[in-house]
């Protein structure tokens, strides 16, 4: 994660423009702040940016969690425009973008540990006039969400409209979700988990070793001496960029490329030092890292991230989860192996447990846990339409019905006769959502789609609904036993490869499950036109029931057309072809 | 990887027991030995093991070349049995194993550069009297496998029934086969690569800058100070190890589990060190590597590693492989991350292209990388199968025909006919190879058999034949275009999944295709036979063709039963029913 740097400006790019971090000293009680660790800190100073406009209400607060090497300057230029250094999320934070300063009042800070303005082991301890170095008190996730809620506080910001956060910024945010309920209206967590893996422990263990090898490093206690432990710092900072990209992008970007076309690799200034591109790039990030960056406060995070667990904290997920009133996106990256996308579906799963409003994409994301710095195209996307009012489109009026196609108006009233009010349901292939405004609408039904789309995912998480990217043919391993009332399979069973396993799973998630078809109409012709494209041209019917013992004939769907039942109709209906 | 320490004696374990490190003074011309970068060594001695009994043709020595930090101490005990060190393959080699001693005569030899008796950079330069140390000169993999072939001509041999090595011992296996084709009768490559991947490179170039950074190490001339950079080999080895385990098997043997209950991390000894049980494991294969290796060892032979790449050495890699005339079987492990299992189905496809005798298998094999050191027991039958003589079934008399089911016979009956003597075949779903025994007894045919399965794997590798382990309804993205005059599909459309993909896989890699149906006999009864337990019950007949515009009827299938058909007459066949 490289948060540093200039960025080349793109033309006409809109932009917060030229922004200044502000240092809040925030007031404490007269012992001071006291950590989870029990000890306390005199002075607690928190360096913050916020940029768009406070509404009179303050209901548009977004608060951005960085991440382990991050700072408070997540947007717009410090400098110039397009000259200075811009901000490490400015291709998703500014006007326009997926979080749009047009609408909301964003405001990051810089974690406490740090050393870009928030207190932390390179602040002068009030106590003895010096940096704490080795007296720095060992921090938590819990300590750090502590502060931004203090800052917030002292902004006069009580209602926080999301709480955002990639990586150890999503674990931030989720904290700051559970701690304090009533505060945050929803949540953005992304590419994240509730506790590291054993081997993201491992890599950060050796990374501190790194540091704690260096005989710079002192126990800590470097500042005075003039130097740090930048062998050390810099040897960490490449492990942790090592884990960042996928082995398949650092294979495109650097491959076995070597900085020069000579070849004669024996006579280098150091024969240890190759000049494989792979190398440059390592060497490259690790001196602007040490440039920026303090040792001590990649210590104090990288101790506070590892030792971050919800489960140990609560026994289980579910009982962190409990006390979650917000709506939560759960975003994963698909090629992502640091914090791989298992855990953030480990996220998504507990919180449907929980009976939580939870929506989960993968986002297809070749860069690996980067991506939610380089690659924010759909995450942008994703984000700017789960947020309250960016984006929403104003279709659940009372004529939901009209953005039905006529083919499925029919079964969708019978559908919507037979949900009770209020019931929980789940739409598997929900497209683009349209049963879900209906129930929602007619029926105040709450619903979790399930789409394989990005494009659907996004339509239906902008109408508010929760959705899960999924493939329906994998199954439904992310949703819980008996979690719904209803499970909707409607207009979809004939794309579907393994009607059986899915027809399983619905019995599975719901009590009762509803198999619809679609009404074509002049049937062959309708045929043609959807699944022109689709399927294979053939002399029969382009319809496959791919393994299922259904007959694949024209008289079976002329039979099936229209046709809405429950499961167990469906069954005997089959049995009976 | 770890082939250090002891190792507890099973009851009844067969051993090659006690043994001893002999030492070759290599005679060399009078101005020495030359490497590859233009320097020349004085001095050469080998540290080897051998085990077993040569013959008196000397046409049963194995080479086994050892990974980046083995030795030549490969098998049985240092000291005494069961309470000495065991040989780092222990498993793997001795009276009845994989590699059987009752057999072969197994040689094994510390690489050049190393630091278990053959010279490296700790040895004694004759020309100053003092270890090597920054004087000593870079190696290629090259100059490693020169010295393994000094040796074995002055041991008196000439012909190397195999060589065989896994991970960097794979690099040396393979170059060895190409360098001297004359003398290799087979090659074993196992968990490696043709190059190192840029995210492999990458942990390398990080691993040295560790020792480089530890200011013990001196440029490489710490053998005087009394100080060796155990902090930076400590680094190297930590990282390593996390490269040699599957995330999964990390997070299996250690997760987040901790040495002690208190669950109190604020008081360690030193803030910075976690008790997680994978920080205790990390630490102490470092401190047993510092124990017992070298770092400028260490340095030299992971740049010699990174530094090897078929590709660069020889323009493309079919240039390398031209020249090998050996059978060479190449295995990979299915959660290896180091060396993915894309590596080592890009070798077996390289020789493929060549026409070469190759075998593939991907073993499931979840520690990772460590596998073919701690998981030997599908890797040993693999070994042992393919090795020339053991395990060898005498089922190639002339009644080849004898083994076959009686239901096949006159599908086979008619392949032997239609294929061409000495002509080139692949089998798709060869099973345990029955018809490629057929057609290579009767035609003289060499024929690739596919299958899936790794019992069958051992059993057509056993009998001498090439085989790929893959699977064929993902198509046979391993098989060059038209690498075959035909292309075999005998019993097995009724069970693929996508006929279409593997009909049209077929015309790619093959000349012709020849289709073919069991002859049932008496067709219900054995059809129920053949498949119970394998397809679900119904009251249709439950035999699928997945997918495919074919009728699905019991009629169907009595028209096609004994049926042999190339695939253009199959194609007219289908679309007549």
């Amino acid at each position: 994660m490289d948060f540093g740097g200039n960025k080349t400006r793109k033309e006409n790019e809109k932009t917060v423009g030229v922004v200044e971090t502000n240092i809040a000293k925030i007031p404490l009680p007269n012992d001071g702040f006291e950590l989870e660790c029990g000890r306390k800190l005199k002075e607690l100073q928190v360096a913050y940016e916020t940029y768009g406009t406070l509404t009179a209400e303050k209901d548009n607060v977004i608060f951005i969690c960085h991440a382990l090497s991050g700072d408070a300057h997540v947007a717009g230029w410090h400098g110039k425009v397009g000259e200075g250094t811009a901000g490490w999320w400015e291709e998703m934070v500014g006007p326009g973008k997926g979080i749009d300063t047009n609408h909301y009042f964003v405001v990051c800070a810089n974690i406490l540990g740090g050393c870009k303005g928030t207190t932390g082991p390179s602040s002068i301890n009030p106590e003895t006039k010096k940096p704490y170095g080795s007296d720095f008190p060992p921090i938590t996730v819990r300590d750090i969400v502590r502060v931004h809620s203090l800052l917030t506080r002292y902004l006069g910001l009580d209602k926080i409209a999301a709480v955002i956060g990639g990586s150890f910024g999503g674990m931030q945010a989720l904290e700051w979700t559970i701690q304090a309920p009533d505060r945050i209206g929803s949540c953005i967590c992304i590419a994240s988990a509730t506790a590291l893996s054993a081997q993201a422990l491992a890599f950060d263990i050796v990374g501190r070793r790194a540091i704690m090898s260096d005989p710079n490093w002192e126990n800590g206690d470097y500042y005075q001496s003039g130097q740090v432990p930048s062998e050390g710092l810099s040897l960490a900072r490449k492990i942790g960029h090592i884990t960042y990209l996928s082995p398949e992008m650092m294979g495109q970007k650097f491959g076995r490329e070597r900085r020069e076309q000579s070849g004669d690799s024996y006579h280098n200034a150091n024969l240890f030092l190759s000049n494989f591109q792979v190398e440059s790039y390592l060497e490259h990030q690790g001196e602007k890292f040490v440039a920026r960056f303090d040792a001590n406060s990649y210590l104090h995070i990288t101790r506070a991230m590892d030792e971050y667990d919800l489960e140990a904290a609560y026994g289980k997920i579910e009982n962190a989860f409990a006390r979650i009133q917000s709506k939560i996106l759960v975003v994963a990256l698909s090629s992502d192996w640091l914090f791989p996308p298992e855990q953030s579906a480990e996220i998504a799963n507990g919180l449907l447990k929980c009976k939580k409003n939870v929506s989960y994409c993968c986002l297809t994301a070749p860069h690996g846990h980067d991506a939610f710095l380089v690659d924010v195209k759909h995450l942008s996307s994703v984000v700017r339409a789960f947020l309250p009012w960016v984006g929403k489109k104003t279709i659940r009026d009372d004529s939901a019905l009209r953005g039905i196609p006529p083919m499925l108006y029919k079964a969708y009233n019978v559908i919507e006769k037979w949900v009770p009010e209020e019931s929980r349901v789940v739409d598997l292939g929900c497209g683009n959502g349209i049963l879900m405004d209906l129930l929602a609408e007619r029926k105040k039904v709450r619903s979790l789609g399930i789409d394989i789309s990005i494009e659907n995912i996004i339509t239906v998480i902008d109408k508010g609904h929760d959705i899960f990217q999924a493939d329906i043919d994998g199954g439904l391993a992310m949703i819980p036993d008996k979690t719904y009332d209803y499970a909707i399979l409607s207009d979809t069973l004939q794309v579907v490869k393994n009607p059986r396993l899915i027809l399983n799973e619905m019995v599975r998630v719901a009590r009762e499950g509803i198999v619809s078809f679609p009404n074509f109409g002049k049937l062959t012709h309708r045929l043609q036109l959807l699944f022109r494209g689709k399927m294979p041209k053939s002399n029969t019917l382009p319809f496959e029931w791919y393994g299922m013992e259904l007959p694949r004939t024209p008289e079976f769907l002329h039979k099936s057309h229209g046709l809405v039942m429950s499961l167990g109709q469906f069954n005997q209906w089959v049995s009976s072809q």
